[in-house]
């Protein structure tokens, strides 16, 4: 075997998702990218904020000496204490930058902490439908996955979790507001979680982390900012990057924040550090580390991503499809008329309409819809919507 | 067990390392860091070359639309595109952009190729003294680690290599000029590895790929360029980064470039790219990307490096040292008068020397200097080295 086999069956099974793409792709070719529709990735398309496009020039001319060189592998002291000092703010706890990790993004960040605390064997719980990712970071440590079925609201469903957390559960991890489907979690949704958790700990002996995935919590259109995990439960940790509320994908800038008071705190941050180096990160990168200390709680236009929600629930609506309405990220995770999602997505894209069927996030019977795309692209694409929604008899 | 216990013993183990700088630290804070030679990391005092400094201004100035958007995993076509280009002609093989991978630094190179390649119980080859952190890279992804010691001079002593070839060996690293010797291996040297693998894997039947960690190609002091591993071995697969050359280690870019030719090329691209995702680098930072597309084979000025060597070689070797004069890289790695290393590290140490103990590469009986440093803190030192040599009746 050339290849890890490891690695030839993951992406064997990922592989109908690939060719998807593929065949979008290959349309693109083929009848030019403006007459595509592609709802199929979460590519935010807006800049980033006139804050950062000036932070990051200054950062630049200054070129301070220096500036090229390792970074200490947690990160820098001032981008620690610029995110300590906006999360104690917002959460009136007492955030030093010691609680802070620069990451390599959300993605970095989950395979840092990961790597930290498992052992093999160790069971991590996801909430289906999952950004299926998740799968391979926890696969990567040696971690045992274990999928847990959401409420019809995507909402924590108690008993189903309670039911799955055993003595070897060492980590929940939590994503709000959600990728694929736009759903908040309320605060009494994470209080009751808190309490879940703080009960099992107490039944097992042992911490169960609460990982919270929290990219997209500058992205809600409730007016309401979503709660904090850190209110609700004592051994939680935020891991997050600015990848959509900076709209900075490219640049892999993130961190990880532990909660003052968590338990054995000194030794889980040595060894979040050990895996940044030795899973080959070694640090963030250096200058997007010196730009995002001056930005905590600078955001795109939010208001842009609410009007395009709104412009595609209505339009769906209208035309029939069924689905919950979200209160954040830029993601909709419609039902589809048939049960079988990839032949629904296949009928979208002879109607040059890409997006990803609900199975590549463990939930067959939905798609996924991103949303953050041009206003005129929903527009252009909602009568082909509406078009393949009468082809499987939905009313409006 | 709140951390993970394989990260627990991991961090046990190289505790007296992490032990060994926190006293460094320490006696900074005591003394002052202007009273103590530093020659413990190898994190390259240069800045980046003007180049480097007009293109990254360039970059940032343009601000092109969609320029922080998500990066595709394998990189951009501009990087890929210059970087073949660079390699083509440097080499007269073929390369073309799919040939190249960006990735997170070599480090991150690393982690991507290996978690490609290997399956649970697959044996890796490295040469001692061996950079310590690719035990951890090997582990990570099941790999079997199989050190074999080199010969008096750190070149590769084919009988001991070639006894440790098994049927379950996948990969062979070197890093040539290497860390932390300095050694540069020449091209009769690469020529004879090449027709060993060769026939290695005849008799085995199967792909023994050879990784070779280049990220000091650069920086040689003898006016020949180091030989080209693709000129000998048809499974060769390059893994460097901008970290030396350019002087950029804290930006975390570089690059994976496999052999025209190589053996499954089609199948081991894919899986660089799914590992590139799974692992959580998503892709290499993308304005560094841009950064670095043009600037292939621009680096540091290699002959500051060739004076500090030359200082501190002839100081040592004045002073009694023996070691083995390098040709590369800014690293020395001389014997240490006592068998134990660490208590002569610690000798050092009352002199404001830091340097590491020889061990922590798997090399007892000597220690690494990392001689990046400021011309003036080798001459402040070599005093130091010359009192503590005495001590041990070192003569010159």
């Amino acid at each position: 075997m050339t290849v890890s086999s490891k690695v030839a069956t993951s992406m064997k099974k990922s592989s109908w998702i690939r060719r998807m793409f593929e065949e979008g792709e290959e349309l693109k070719r083929e009848v030019g990218a403006e007459n595509v529709f592609d709802f199929s990735l979460g590519n935010p398309m807006m800049e980033p904020p006139l804050a950062f496009k000036q932070r990051l020039a200054e950062v630049v001319k200054q070129q301070t000496p220096g500036l090229f060189r390792y970074a200490p592998s947690d990160g820098v002291i001032e981008a620690r204490a610029g995110i300590a000092e906006f999360r104690s703010k917002e959460t009136g706890l007492d955030f030093e930058p010691e609680h802070i990790v620069l990451t390599c993004g959300a993605a970095g960040g989950y395979n840092v902490a990961l790597k930290a605390i498992l052992d093999p064997g160790d069971e991590v719980i996801i909430f289906v439908p999952y950004f299926v990712e998740y799968l391979s970071y926890i696969d990567n440590h040696g971690g045992i996955r274990v999928p847990v079925e959401t409420d019809e609201n995507f909402g924590i469903d108690f008993e189903k979790l309670e039911a799955a957390i055993t003595v070897r559960t060492k980590a929940v991890i939590i994503n709000s507001p959600n990728n694929p489907t736009g759903r908040v979690y309320d605060e009494e949704m994470i209080r009751k979680l808190g309490g879940l958790l703080t009960a099992k700990e107490k039944e097992f002996g042992h911490e169960i982390y609460l990982l919270a995935d929290e990219p997209y919590k500058a992205i809600v259109y409730n007016g309401k900012r979503p709660p904090q995990v850190f209110d609700h439960y004592n051994n939680s940790i935020v891991i997050t990057s600015h990848s959509k509320d900076l709209g900075l994908p490219g640049e892999r800038i993130g961190h990880i924040a532990m909660r003052p008071g968590i338990d054995e705190f000194a030794e889980l941050r040595k060894a979040m550090v050990f895996a940044t180096y030795a899973l080959g990160f070694v640090s963030a990168p250096g200058i997007m580390q010196r730009v995002i200390a001056a930005l905590q709680g600078v955001s795109i236009d939010v208001d842009a991503y609410r009007r395009k929600r709104d412009m595609l629930c209505d339009g769906l609506a209208k035309a029939g499809y069924k689905f919950y309405r979200p209160e954040g990220a830029f993601y909709l995770f419609p039902k589809t008329p048939i049960p079988d999602d990839v032949a629904f997505v296949r009928e979208l894209v002879k109607e040059y309409v890409l997006t990803v069927p609900g199975s590549g996030f463990g939930r067959a019977g939905h798609i996924r819809i991103s949303y953050c795309v041009e206003d005129n692209t929903i527009a252009r694409a909602l009568p082909a919507f509406e078009r393949v929604a009468k082809k499987y008899g939905l009313k409006g």
